[in-house]
């Protein structure tokens, strides 16, 4: 069976879970949500997802959403980028919760006022808050990536896969790779992965280019 | 051993620790850090814990930090409050993860930003948003309680620990319990398990009462 991932270019958190597919070769593909139109708010999205959130996955295992949990069914599934013991389990988890609570979770809702949002409607001090916040978390992952080359383990694992899920995006959110040189350098490790793709040539975009 | 409890009254995210090993029965003992006189900022402290984030558990399997990792600790250390089968894990994790991304990931700066700040430095525009966030969130829960008791299965599970986190504190930040009915009720289903405790019962508190 085919998973369909319902998602949109535009969406870092669609991407973790379309790149997992893509580098543990399950088979997969997209299907289009027109988020910017409002599809998530539409009854039709809600009965697929009671939380109107962007990815959702359907899988043999039945319809999985929640970008962090799409990687963890991703790593069960394909016994790739995943954990041996408990104890890896947790590390592994520990950076998907990092990432949900303060650098995905900041910076999509940033990335979204500050190029999505009509100008009128952009609020420069909201913004301003979270790019500090958005930047104390990168600092801990700069100094992290200092030390190693994966987040947490020894090998790339779905902990990598969540962290990155923004940082590809060229349109400008706070974040210049040339700022954090160890992010730079993982982000280059990720992308020599087999079958790495940018977000843009896995998932229709919403939005026209440029 | 008993574990030792890295934590201070005010935090949301400590208590779901602290009441985890509360209900579960697991020996543990606050050990008090002084987060307004900056003690998550020292050297001291990021060796234990180089994220700088509170809470933080010694225990017999070493030291873990992130309310989400300990929580998962608990629950299978102490085979309560968990799941049977790979199924029930993700959906446990699937709550666990909403509730740092968008319940205590918002409540615990909005809460702080309204009560712990210097009035000077309150930005009422974050303080808009952030609140906006959080009632988006509150109504995911609220739908979802109105159905069914627990939020992630039929008994309470560390999901259910983990998105009460900040709701039992006094302090405003913009949640009223009399607006959100069945979240109202699902608090008092918590607290009526064996062991309950309020935050403030629990740990020591960093700031005088009131």
């Amino acid at each position: 069976m085919t998973v369909l991932l319902h998602c949109f270019g535009e969406s870092g958190n669609a991407y973790k879970a379309a790149l997992a597919m893509e580098l543990t070769g399950i088979d997969w593909e997209p299907v289009f949500v027109d988020f910017f139109q409002g599809a998530t708010r539409s009854a039709e999205f809600r009965r697929i997802n009671p939380l109107g959130e962007i990815p959702v996955a359907e899988t043999p295992d039945g319809v999985i959403s929640q970008s962090g949990i799409i990687l963890d069914w991703v790593a069960e599934t394909s016994r790739q980028l995943g954990w041996e013991t408990p104890e890896e389990r947790r590390e592994i988890l520990r950076w998907v919760l990092f990432d949900n609570h303060k650098v995905s979770g900041v910076a999509g809702p940033l990335r979204f006022n500050m190029n999505f949002l009509p100008p009128d409607k952009r609020q420069d001090q909201v913004n301003a808050f979270m790019a500090m916040r958005l930047g104390s978390a990168l600092k801990v992952m700069e100094t992290r990536l200092a030390e190693r080359p994966w987040l947490a383990l020894d090998r790339p694992t779905i902990a990598d896969i969540s962290c990155c899920g923004y940082l590809y995006y060229d349109e400008p959110f706070g974040f210049a790779r040339p700022e954090y040189p160890a992010i730079d350098a993982w982000l280059d490790r990720i992308s020599t992965l087999d079958g790495w793709k940018h977000p843009y040539e896995l998932m229709p975009r919403g939005l026209p280019e440029g």
